[in-house]
């Protein structure tokens, strides 16, 4: 790749001093860049690439960094993050110790905003907004840039309602490309199709109905119109909105004509598009297939059964349902709260919803859980995909918190399976007379048994509510593992000298606990070693410490865990590691003497 | 009052049998008796005062219950209940072991949806049309009726935008009065406003935009107006929404024209009105009245202060700073998400935040906790008011999930004062330095000091960060409190026989906690009780059996709290009693050797 221009752009101020004309030339070198690290190093592809030409009006067009900018989610910053100071280590992006990929206020001056949920920016802006006309700071212009996916979600409506009230100097610019990871969905987005297509009159749009100053929609890809409208903007008072229409993956063929799968593409052909296709063979099965093919399996069979996703139809593998029963499966856009209390509302007509969200995602819909569903004991059964360190999405994304924040939840049920065969008979066994509110936590990523697929799809068995299992017999230390973590236990056990004293249980129920096993162990084993992928803080072995007090037992009870503070992005292993949750800081925890 | 009418209707049924022309009158007795019953026993009276007309109609027209109704939040529902075999047992409103002061499905087969908190109505509402059109049911009615505050809510426009592109046999009246607790606030307010002024011409309002069948706005005391317009809607398939004006109080003039105070007034003469004054002389401050002072003397002195309510100006006693410091103290409706990510964006912008939220409520915002305030380590201040048993207002009310939810969060610190001089020095003390996000939790209603506001206010300490107390000495049993629960011990161990040998300490910070001193505790200690006005579940007592398990201490740790399922309404101190933390249970307890 020739670059010209891009390569003397150390920030925003090099490019303030190209002329207008130039700027198309930035934008071919920067998609250009993103495309050839991305190809190689993996990341998210298609938003980036989307809005190539509005980052660099915005940074060309306002004075970054005191002028505030926040990117939305920030899958689509990556522009952002190469033109200002980060274009020489843009290639660690997403890796341990390298940068995030997300805008991140640690990581640059520039980066006014942490994000990686979606739809906070035009609140955050707006508390900038009004900080700075408090401390008399009347000209910084505080930037939100939103698409039309996350415009949607409650709490972007929350922003707007407000923001339309105050004259703090805030522009939201809705970048509206129809899609999020999966295509958009709502009301809301069949009301900007018609604005595009000019079937609503400017006059009397919703956003114009919130006090808005509102203009568009106008082409995001194209400079003039873009630099014209943002100078305007730069000069007018008050609550502004822009509405720009692009389109995602732009520049990249493929990736324009199948944006799904070029959201985050993996590693692709850097000149062709084409998508670097691995051997899938005899690898285990995702546990979001397991999830996705069992519920279609199982709905299949019982018209009872309902599935709801947030957005995430591809993610967590509904959209196996969504295809082939789609009046009983709901893609509710990003809307986390609306989603658990629609099961909830379903649940009371007897209807059995698995409701599908990330377990970071669910922290969206954490009242909802309590008020609508626990509290009146609905039995709707929460898939929670992503559980657990997620890897190279980092901070924001980790479903660390779920076992802490839901086992005080009153008739809550929570599960973690320790493979796929045990999620797939979790998810078959809970469609009957469960009577109470279930959280089923799964790892991001693959499974463990290569040859699910074949020899066990479908062989369903009962799984007995708040039963544990004895996976090792031992004589003097008891693990307790919960989940998937409890493979790297079992690898551990298999390669420490001294395996033979320490015996493994796997407790798949952190709530209810197996509390006649839990006698057993704790009468019977001096050490005792509890281990989750989550927070150590309140988590499952918390709940065996509280066992463990009220029945005054006095062993030796260690928990291991993810630590009192947010970790970084980087591989499942790498994050394993700094937890001392990986395989070989088990077996050296073990080998010494499991203390 | 003389009752022809409303004696005779034991559920909507037997008002089915009446003529339209006798519905004013079941108006003026519904009216009566809830004026006649609130005034004696308490509870919310205005907002069922300003539906009367409508639940009479809803109920006339629909075929209730086989025809589902939600009432959002239910401080209205009051009429509801007593139309639907609850007149009865009206008088047990909010008592224990009474009637619920808002719908609940295990009181009632016309309560169809558990609420409490606001904006659930629509989505729950969808849920049960889109379960009733998958069974076949196409003829059944699903109606949401919610207030102009609630609409405004995140949740509620995530329920229109999904519910807008099903074609579910949903109708959603929105009750505008333009008040929920305080008066509603917002640009969706305004919009609504100049609707109702005839200023948006109804073919191009937000609504319609979301595909709604939209209707009104036509007044809704008027009974042949909503009695056509809801025979017209009950014919009409898909998502429909009409839009009601109503006065909140109608029916007693000074609840009309004292809306907030008469929100719930407590005891009052139900024929003049005359709110019954209760001498006010020598009594603890309120709590909420401590921080209202104190923010708002504090807020005098530091130009950075600011403050921030979701819709509970008076609730909070925000409204003293926002009376006199406007441009500081917001009040954002009912949009607690967005309330929490506006105050981190201020707090980039170096200001010192103190975000009140009642502790149930924050659940609603617990995603933003973590991801936008915790994760970037900003130092917001949440001022978690109602935290603890909060008492009539019941299980959807109580704060008892907060040091559970929070205490597993990184950076977050965890403060309960134990009095109203507590609470004001840690008000005090957070404005400077704190480099940490923080939780104040206290509770609903009166601290324990009578002199308090002569003597103390405005007299600030500096509170040591971390730094727990001793409050008295002992030899062998030592009880750790949190929180006001605190002088529960103290006035137990006043009426205990062998308080010599039982030590109390304070342990404000439950986070971080003051490891050293529970080294000592715990190295000097026999047994160790730990006592909190929140579930035991992953609780302050949690904490300390992590600390103990994690220094191999062997004390008996015996946890006191709110057990592990909801508890529903009463007074306080009866609820203290179901959870074994009232006075007398302590004494109990401790007079038996405290194990």
């Amino acid at each position: 790749m020739k670059s010209d221009l891009l390569s003397n752009i150390k920030n925003p101020s090099d490019l303030r001093l190209l002329e207008e004309k130039q700027l198309p030339q930035v934008a071919q070198e920067l998609r250009d860049f993103i495309i050839d690290i991305v190809s190689v190093k993996e990341g998210h592809l298609g938003a980036s690439l989307g809005v190539v030409e509005l980052t660099i009006a915005l940074h060309y067009v306002f004075n970054t960094p005191e002028d505030l900018l926040v990117w939305d989610v920030g899958h689509q910053a990556y522009g952002h993050k190469i033109l200002t100071e980060r274009r020489e280590n843009f290639d660690t992006n997403r890796q341990l110790g390298g940068i995030s990929g997300f805008p991140k206020r640690s990581e640059s001056v520039y980066d006014t905003f942490g994000v990686g949920h979606s739809s906070t920016s035009i609140s955050a802006a707006l508390g900038m907004a009004i900080a700075s006309k408090l401390k008399g700071d009347l000209k910084k212009e505080h930037v939100a840039v939103i698409g039309d996916a996350s415009i949607a979600s409650g709490m972007a409506f929350e922003g707007l309602n407000h923001a339309g009230v105050t004259d703090a100097n805030i522009l939201v610019i809705l970048n509206d490309n129809a899609i999020g990871i999966d295509p958009s969905v709502g009301a809301l987005k069949q009301y900007l199709t018609a604005v595009k297509n000019g079937k609503n009159p400017r006059q009397n749009n919703i956003i114009k109905s919130l006090n808005f100053d509102y203009s568009g929609p106008i082409d995001g890809h194209d400079f003039p119109s873009l630099i014209k409208e943002l100078k305007r903007l730069k000069k007018t008072q008050g609550p502004k909105f822009l509405h720009i229409v692009t389109t995602k993956g732009k520049g990249l063929q493929q990736a324009e004509e199948n944006q799904v799968k070029y959201h985050a593409p993996g590693k692709f052909d850097a000149s062709t598009g084409e998508i670097h296709l691995k051997s899938e063979e005899n690898l285990p099965p995702k546990y979001q297939d397991v999830f996705g093919l069992t519920i279609l399996d199982l709905a299949k069979k019982n018209k009872k059964i309902i599935g709801i996703t947030p957005a995430m139809p591809s993610g967590s593998s509904l959209k196996f349902m969504m295809d082939e029963i789609p009046d009983r499966a709901f893609d509710v856009g990003i809307a986390e709260q609306h989603a658990v209390t629609l099961a909830a509302g379903m649940a009371t007509q007897g209807m059995i919803v698995y409701c599908n969200i990330y377990s970071t995602f669910l922290q969206r819909a954490y009242d909802q859980v309590i008020h609508d569903v626990a509290l009146q004991n609905l039995p709707v059964i929460f898939c929670l995909d992503r559980a657990g360190l997620v890897g190279e999405d980092g901070a924001t994304h980790h479903g660390v918190f779920d076992i802490a924040y839901l086992r005080s939840i009153p008739n809550m049920m929570i599960y973690a399976p320790i493979n796929e065969i045990a999620l797939q008979n979790i998810l078959y066994t809970v469609q009957t007379e469960l009577n109470h509110p279930i959280a089923i936590r799964y790892p991001r990523g693959r499974g463990v048994i290569s040859d699910w697929e074949v020899k066990n799809f479908g062989h369903y068995k009962f799984i007995e509510i708040g039963k544990a299992n004895c996976l090792k017999n031992g004589t003097k230390t008891a693990i307790l593992s919960t989940g998937t973590i409890g493979n790297n236990v079992t690898l551990a056990l298999q390669e420490c000298a001294n395996s033979e004293t320490i015996a493994h249980y796997d407790f798949p129920f952190i709530k209810p606990l197996d509390v006649q096993l839990l006698h057993d162990i704790l009468s019977n084993f001096e050490d005792i070693i509890t281990i989750e992928d989550g927070v150590v803080n309140g988590g499952f072995g918390s709940a065996v410490l509280e066992f463990a007090a009220s029945h005054n037992y006095k062993s030796n009870i260690k928990n291991l865990g993810v630590p009192d503070h947010f970790i970084e992005h980087g591989t499942v292993d790498q994050l394993q590691q700094i937890c001392k949750i990986d395989v070989k800081s088990l077996i050296n925890l073990f080998s010494n003497g499991a203390k």
